[in-house]
């Protein structure tokens, strides 16, 4: 039996009789209540329902399937159905991300995904990147509106895509649940999005309450939850991977950093959890770099040097068009063990006639005609910087050392397709047991679908935000300092990196 | 300080810091949880809401006046004010009734009405009656559909009047109440009404949710709430009436009567509370009678026979056109004491020259022209005895005399106008103080007046159902040999009314 946000259940009635006139409604809820999960509970009919149910009943001769959805607090009735249609129970969750948006459609009797879509968001055409669309949007109410719409047009486009695929009718869904960042959300319910990057960082809401998805205009009969956030920078989409990876259920000790356009961080256990968000995620993405590209055909996202040749991989192994971040990552643990690049990042002309001057520069030619360029280094490092000094600011600042960690997630698409081992050579991730490393995917939309699954994680998200303690990196004063001493590859403490050393040892780069 | 469907609070909150920046949405909530009356209570967002509110705080400095509607078990915000708009507070209640629809909007700080607005409810367009109304309708999706938008117009209607009458924007109310008989309130649904007239009598809802106004397209911001039903013939209107007139709050025992379409009659006090409802209505209005009419210009309202002449009285003074209910009561009392008619109800030709055979049957010409026929007479007579008979029934069911009723109240527009003296004279009141015979006008209208100023009539309405007992009459065998010997001018058993046998004794005809 599920537990999640929609019940659909099947009663047989008797009809009414002389002796036993109740009224149609009556009748259902009295049914309805018979039962021990729905006998406290308030069940509401929705007037659309009340206006057409009693004929569905007459016909089937009040042998129905009743579908409840769940408003945060009660019971809707959604739909009275001919029959025993319980087979046919599903809802839908999404993972609402600035780059691009997935839903998939659940089976909420098998609790599990039948179908996922993605696409990019729609909002893209208003701006790459969220500034953008925050500059687009602000204090322009009409822009706002435009930008609502086309992230609406998103969900409508993937639910049809959904419908496409497997034949049901997800307009009958009965609740969806929705995690993304706090931006996300704003332009979502067509709010300003200003607020979440502007000083003091109030935003308009971090938890709009469960509405009818028809209220902002999403075409299903059901509820919409989003996923509540902490903060300006910690939106629902870390709450629901911390949800997902039952974070907070565990005694172990996790380290969950998630690097899309910014870098979150939480930190904690069944005790205690502490959260940072810093400007951590395009560099890393491939965003600054001058031949990054998103992780599409043609990008070279593995590389190796052997027998001083820069060997690569392209995405469809076509020919290479440009680097992702999982290529980056390779590249310059590549160019490091093999003694291309120093530990300060610099290129090493001598090395190889792969690394020449290039315009003003010196760059790396990583593929025929690609350059890799020596500010290109420079902005990745600083932004590996910032990524693995969240998370040493924050061990710190709690008193722990690495050993204390028994999970070090890498959450989002950077995190899945990046090599651990190349991850851990540059600095990026701690050097500790790989296997304690762990790229769980999308832990935002993996979090939704089990908050739709589990009612009862809506209370978890919200004790999750109650006992979080938040830390905003931007005001803390020794964070850059701290930032500069990570700059180095792997860090400038190379004492933290022992297996990094063991294997600069083995190619006899001792690189003291 | 209300306790009505909506709240309206007025809050000076702390603009946002560096220190203190909690979400938008969270400093209002807070603000409002402060509050006694608040601070263990449900309060959600509307989405729509949520789209501006921001705005409005931060151009008023967090000076914001926030509407809170109910929607019977928590609060939503429904509206954010710059300023302190407390003042204008208002709501709005209806009496939907089958030939009137009549809107109060009423002042929510002083608990009065400000204006009030009658219409002739627009599905007469399909049907004088509500019988032809309900065939219209039957099995027909698309009928029911145009009598539901003609319902809506209706109230739309009446708050287009009323916000023109006082300048108020009544699409700014947070709530309505709604009274209406249950074929009304299946009408507004867009339900089929056969139910309502055919056995089982099992009706499709006596009680539907409170909903946001739009959902039923009343276009207004707030909920909507129907006075709930007990039964087919004993609607909301009805238990509003009860509401309205605190019948089940006094020790004292009261006999509510509801001549309309239907006659409606309740017995009862603070501990017994019984309830039957009968066909007694159409005829009492003039709607079975050839020269019938309402209550409208020309109509004769008030008849006496002085010195063989009959005077009439008509409404606006004007030529008369036909005769209304009160008019008729009048009628039939004085051709009785002038023994122009006796107890049977027969015509005395001998008595007057205004009694003469008209066409196949005799007639008395009430006015120039107009004439009331025998058969007029003996089809009034079989209403008033049905309706005299329900009360007589239910107090010998009680096992109760007169003598134990304080208040015999005659709701609607026909007690309104019927004089009581000729009430009694006919026999359609018993004969008891005429102080306690009490015409308490549009009981309808002013029970969902209570409920829209005290939210916990919504309780007292699901306990007067769930204590009152329901007699259908139809279903009474000896129903029928009681009402004939109701059908006597004023009853077969005579004793029952010494005031008349008095008077007939004092215009010297003892009529035994």
């Amino acid at each position: 039996m599920t537990e999640g946000w929609s019940k659909k259940i099947y009663v047989e009635l008797l009809p009414p009789t002389e002796d036993d006139n109740r009224s149609d409604s009556e009748r259902i809820l009295d049914g309805l209540k018979e039962r021990e999960d729905l006998k406290d509970e308030r069940i509401r009919f929705s007037p659309s329902v009340l206006r057409r149910f009693y004929q569905v009943c007459e016909k089937a001769q009040w042998n129905i399937t009743i579908t409840l959805g769940f408003d945060g607090t009660g019971w809707e009735i959604l739909d009275v159905e001919a029959g025993d249609t319980k087979e046919e129970h599903y809802g839908l969750c999404t993972d609402l991300g600035s780059t691009t948006i997935v839903m998939e459609l659940v089976d909420m009797n098998r609790s599990e995904a039948v179908a996922r879509e993605t696409i990019f968001n729609p909002q893209t055409a208003f701006g790459e990147d969220i500034l953008t669309r925050i500059f687009y949007t602000k204090d322009n109410e009409e822009n706002r509106e435009e930008l609502r719409r086309a992230t609406v047009s998103g969900f409508c486009e993937l639910m049809e895509k959904l419908e496409k695929k497997t034949g049901i009718n997800v307009k009958k869904c009965a609740a969806m649940v929705v995690a993304g960042n706090t931006a996300m959300i704003h332009f979502l319910f067509g709010m300003d999005a200003f607020c979440v990057f502007h000083t003091p960082y109030a935003v308009h809401t971090l938890k709009p309450d469960v509405c009818h998805a028809r209220e902002i205009d999403i075409p299903m009969e059901g509820f919409l939850y989003c996923c509540p956030g902490k903060a300006n920078y910690l939106g629902g989409d870390i709450i629901s991977g911390i949800i997902a990876e039952d974070i907070t259920e565990r005694e172990e000790i996790s380290v969950f950093l998630d690097i899309g356009t910014n870098g979150e961080l939480v930190i904690g256990n069944r005790n205690f959890l502490i959260a940072g968000a810093g400007a951590a995620g395009p560099a890393l993405e491939g965003g600054v770099v001058k031949t990054g590209m998103r992780a599409e055909k043609g990008a070279v996202d593995r590389l190796i040097i052997e027998n001083g040749e820069i060997k690569i991989h392209t995405i469809g192994e076509e020919r290479a068009e440009g680097i992702c971040g999982s290529g980056i990552v390779d590249l310059l643990a590549q160019l490091f063990l093999n003694g291309w690049m120093d530990l300060r990042g610099e290129l090493q002309e001598n090395r190889s006639d792969r690394i020449r001057r290039q315009g003003q520069e010196m760059a790396v030619e990583y593929a025929e005609g690609l350059y890799f360029y020596q500010s290109d280094i420079e902005e990745f490092l600083k932004t590996k910087a910032a990524a693995a000094t969240m998370v040493e600011y924050m061990m710190q600042t709690m008193g722990m050392t690495m050993d204390e960690i028994d999970r070090f997630y890498v959450c989002g698409a950077f995190g899945t397709h990046i090599s651990k081992e190349a991850g851990v050579t540059i600095g990026l991730y701690p050097d500790i047991d790989r296997e304690k490393i762990i790229s769980p995917g999308n832990t935002s939309l993996a979090g939704a679908r089990k908050i739709l699954l589990h009612r009862e994680k809506k209370e978890k998200a919200e004790e999750i935000l109650e006992n979080m303690e938040y830390i905003q990196f931007g005001s803390v004063e020794d964070f850059l300092h701290l930032m500069t001493a990570a700059m180095a590859v792997p860090h400038t403490d190379y004492q933290r990196y022992p297996s990094v050393m063991k294997e600069l040892k083995k190619r006899e780069r001792p690189h003291l």
